[in-house]
């Protein structure tokens, strides 16, 4: 788990927040094929990936958020043709439930801990 | 894994990434009392969070996004006394890095699979 490491706000974000089905088949190709493919995307600053593997409750699910330049660069993503029926897919068999959430970043600020000698 | 149910846009959130350090003792607790805490507050509209418990890279870390009614609501809740306390043991002792970005949520939708009957 690394956080991205993205400029000075403003800059644009998605949310996606997801509960996924029993299917597993084909979904961690499918989720390494679209990294591969929006690493490559006009305006994309980065993204997080947490997923909840132990604790199950109805469904597992997780939150991945992607950092972009604008609002424009979003839309493009949105609208790749191979992003699209990755999303198909996932519509079809992986996700139960998700909810995207499409946002400004306006302030940030971090905390590293001091290696200690 | 729950996705938060949250009003039309717009709306705020706070998205907290972070990397824990090995020190575990007293987070459980610290965290279920900031959750109760946090329910109680004025402009507070739900949360999510996911936490990378099986894959350890460097560290383990967690994505949480709280989702909010204003601006005003976020600073309060970041000055609240108890919050504070909580972020200084958290810097001391739980946290290896984190970064907070404050965002305004400006589109969302979501999909729900139908039930099969």
């Amino acid at each position: 788990m690394e956080i991205a490491k993205t400029p000075t706000p403003p800059y644009y974000a998605v949310i996606f927040t997801s509960q996924k089905t029993d299917i597993n088949s084909g979904y961690n190709k499918m989720s390494s094929q679209m990294v591969e493919l929006v690493e490559t995307q006009h305006g994309f600053l980065g993204f997080e990936s947490a997923t909840n593997g132990i604790v199950r409750e109805t469904h597992s699910g997780g939150i991945t958020v992607s950092y972009w330049k604008d609002m424009h660069s979003i839309k493009n993503w949105k609208e790749n043709s191979e992003h699209i029926l990755a999303q198909k897919t996932g519509k079809e068999k992986w996700y139960q439930s998700y909810k995207i959430r499409i946002c400004k970043i306006e302030q940030d600020y971090e905390f590293h801990k001091e290696s200690e000698s």
